[in-house]
């Protein structure tokens, strides 16, 4: 029988791994995958990096917005592609410089409620004094899409970047906020469930937590990801496998609001599966995470939590530990399956 | 009545021109259409340039690719993208160092096809040498879309960039290939006329005709693009509109194939609005004009023509006008209306 796309193809766990690996990954030979002494499909992060004639890098990251609804409680389609965007910039170590943006929409969209999307994403980089400065403009026949996308590039600039494949055993995993809050809300509209007005999405720009840290601890970030599609399960276990390292994990320590933790009992889906748009998720050095923690807390993020520990262990080197808060220990498996269509 | 978006908005004539300008371009400070020193939405170019420390430029250009069929004679969506972005950054002056993708494809999509188109956009990119260094992949489900979407994001580096509002009186214009082919095939077949094998899609990267114009006449190029949608007639309207010039063109002068004369004249369309996918419209200096075209012709266009000039006319500037093949003048316009839907 002929093999079709599915929609777990697409939603950012195990079966988006393996297709891309079958369709892209293998048959890009690895000169191909990046620039000269730059990083690029070798390193799978948020962005990929090229290296300036100063010794200075260009972050460039692309992605994809095809959330459903388009307005949500918290934002809409546009300032979640603007955030998203910049977000993944940041997270390479980097300070945005850039915005390109593609919209496609369908024939018949209201423009009104265009206008509401585009001036969305628009203040957003307004108020982080982004430029936008290219873009292109789509419209599909409504037999064939109905809705709006965007796809955005941003650029940055790094003095030094964050590979988070560098990640080492004995560094502290810092998380900075609450998780899960936009993909439980993504996930209560789409079953129709009410949350009257009690959670909204936690999209928005990192800059103003990103940034100072690196002024204050540059050496001393190993990692850093802003745990979107697949959740924190995903990313953590990227950098288990990416920097051949055990992550231990207190479930415990991680920052979930209760609300959350209601609503995905409720719909029986991991929490930890869900997508945060607001929040980073960091390795740091053992030695100055209590500092990195205090200081993060000082600017304004009062959630974080230090989550958990990297560790080198022959055995579980690759995987994610969850130690769960009655004390038993677990394989964190990534996430497979569709759990929530079109959540960023 | 609620205002609606429609297909003649994402036809890259005059429509989508007023709908960019009401939706973003107006919306946007200045200091925020570009980065400092650098080009953005203040020149509406092929790309975006940004200034490096060494003084070359980076250039960025972003572009989503909706053509439907995803297959066609010549090529598919996936060789479309690629030579799409690559032509855009070599008509800014430079060379590409590298490509970003995004795919969008929907649920039931066989994998197979896809993998075709896949395969034929990283052909592209090794022929070229182009690594491919950050992506995205969404799945939408098939109640809402049906079919795939590209868009890509290429990066290219520029010693001197060609900003085409530098178009300058006196300039000749020159085409270096015969116009309107994909256009003409795509037309053709969503009207379900058969082209019997007698015309394909001219799609190909132009990297081998732009950089060694640009090694051996660097100066004396002043505007170059590639009349995608829109075709001839938008690239030269844009060109007469940003550097407040009147462009005077010959039709006799203008290389068009006779099947694609044929099919617009059954179809009603004008060849000039349509699509050409491996061409490029150059403004070149008077006194080295021959030179370039002969030069070009030395190299492989051998259909390469000189089509008209540029004039400083008070009365016409931003206008072009076109002398027809018996000899009486019109104002040739920027398309409107809907053309082509999808032509790429």
């Amino acid at each position: 029988m002929e093999k079709k796309i599915t929609l777990a193809h697409g939603a950012g766990g195990l079966e988006t791994s393996e297709i891309l690996e079958r369709l892209i990954f293998r048959k890009i030979p690895y000169r191909l995958k990046r620039t000269e002494k730059g990083y690029g499909l070798d390193i799978l992060d948020d962005g990929a990096a090229i290296l300036l004639p100063d010794g200075k890098y260009f972050i460039v990251s692309t992605d994809s917005y095809t959330v459903k609804p388009l307005f949500f409680p918290g934002g809409n389609i546009g300032s979640l592609a603007a955030c998203g965007s910049i977000n993944d910039i940041l997270m390479m170590g980097a300070k945005p410089i850039a915005m390109l943006d593609n919209i496609i929409v369908s024939e018949g969209f209201p423009i009104k409620k265009l206008e509401i999307i585009i001036d969305s994403f628009i203040n957003i980089l307004e108020r982080e004094n982004i430029p936008l400065i290219n873009g292109d403009f789509k419209v599909l026949p409504n037999d064939n899409f109905d809705g709006v996308i965007l796809v955005t590039t941003a650029i940055g600039i790094a003095d030094k970047i964050i590979i988070d494949r560098e990640l080492k055993p004995g560094d502290k995993i810092i998380v900075t906020d609450y998780i899960g809050d936009h993909g439980t809300v993504i996930l209560a509209l789409q079953n129709e469930i009410d949350i009257d007005n009690k959670l909204k999405s936690d999209v928005k720009p990192l800059t103003n937590l990103m940034l100072p840290i690196f002024q204050k601890f540059s050496n001393h970030i190993h990692a850093a990801r802003d745990p979107t599609r697949g959740g924190l399960a995903m990313t953590l276990n990227d950098w288990a496998k990416d920097s051949n390292t055990t992550i231990l994990i207190y479930e415990e320590k991680i920052p979930i609001r209760k609300i959350v933790s209601a609503y995905t009992n409720m719909l029986g889906i991991d929490p930890l599966h869900l997508a945060s748009e607001g929040v980073a998720v960091l390795g740091v050095d053992d030695e100055r995470a209590e500092d990195i923690l205090n200081f993060i807390k000082s600017i304004g993020f009062k959630n974080a939590k230090i989550i958990g520990k990297v560790e080198d262990n022959e055995k579980y080197n690759g995987l994610v530990i969850l130690e769960s808060k009655i004390g038993g220990l677990r394989i964190l498996e990534p996430p497979t399956g569709t759990l929530v269509p079109r959540i960023c």
